[in-house]
């Protein structure tokens, strides 16, 4: 079993290294990333929409072109263990999702899925054994096509220097920084007193 | 000069391979990113935060543990060219940002953060070479403690099977999954015959 260009036990230390763990999640995704990129037409530029935040992300990093820094990996807050890979231009694509249907006969892949089992009760070595075993029959494919909405390119537009700490930031949002206008995740106290010229 | 362990132009490579190209943005992050992990204690489990999805998401990703997929990069909309690293449990860490005030000596640098030329003007060779004289001298650093509430975990919650669309979703978000409420970025019409059975 192959999992792009990388066999079974490959793909795990690429994992490791990547995600810190063989998470069962970005090992199933790998595999899903792999049957949609099957069945992508040779040559197409294409973009990634990751359903769910938790590992799949990773395996559509390490697999495809498609980067959260490169803006061709979305990530929206759906929740579902699913993912699209899809025309740049005009948003056809496929859709891979994990099927409950099919999981049956992988009973620790439904523990895992569905947390029927605390983390510290799950068998990891089944798990990625019944991994292994399933490959692509617990997963469904579909074709696509991501609303027109969704293709279009947003510019961060004008760029400017904020009144109040001096950094460079997207004009449109204003008259300061979204920092500086309370969005700031930081506690005020430390920002504000770091901002003063306190460098390390 | 070296950016976590490669040398310049080795980092240039890495960056290629994962982001597509040796964007100025991921090697301008990757110098912060050194910059911050040299100011956390060692052997602290950090996160990190990082203020803008452009490119430097990915400058994280590749010289730390955090990734999307693990959950320990979050990455918010303020805009800035700014990332956090932090103690996962009690939120200290550094803050490094780009400082437009320190980019009196670098006009390519400064011509790329404000997009003063459009990028077919931008020379691209001259950008990298500044980025390369510059390393830290551009950067700021501060001392941050990011807030209490964006410490704690979110669970997920209970997993169930949607209803219409049979597939796994988190209960809490309703009696369907968010795709079958409306929030799917499929145009309807290619979801629903595919959901019907039309498996490729």
């Amino acid at each position: 079993m192959k999992i792009g260009r990388y066999l079974f036990e490959e793909y795990l230390d690429v994992v490791k290294s990547f995600h810190g763990f063989a998470a069962p999640g970005v090992v199933i995704g790998g595999i899903m990333v792999d049957f949609a990129l099957e069945h992508m037409p040779e040559g197409v530029l294409f973009n990634a929409l990751c359903e769910t935040s938790n590992c799949l992300p990773d395996a559509i990093q390490l697999l495809t072109p498609c980067t959260i820094g490169n803006g061709w990996l979305t990530v929206n807050g759906v929740g579902l263990f699913a993912l699209s890979l899809y025309d740049k231009s005009e948003g056809r694509g496929v859709r891979v999702f994990l099927d409950p249907k099919k999981l049956e006969l992988y009973p620790e892949i439904r523990n895992w899925l569905f947390k029927l089992k605390p983390k510290s009760e799950q068998n990891r070595d089944l798990l990625l054994e019944q991994i292994q075993e399933a490959g692509r029959n617990i997963c469904g494919i579909q074709h696509i096509r991501i609303m027109p909405d969704y293709l279009k390119k947003h510019s961060k537009g004008a760029i400017s220097t904020c009144a109040k700490c001096g950094e460079a930031y997207p004009q449109n949002n204003g008259n300061l920084c979204k920092n500086c206008k309370g969005e700031s995740r930081y506690t005020d106290n430390v920002k504000i007193s770091m901002k003063d010229g306190m460098d390390l």
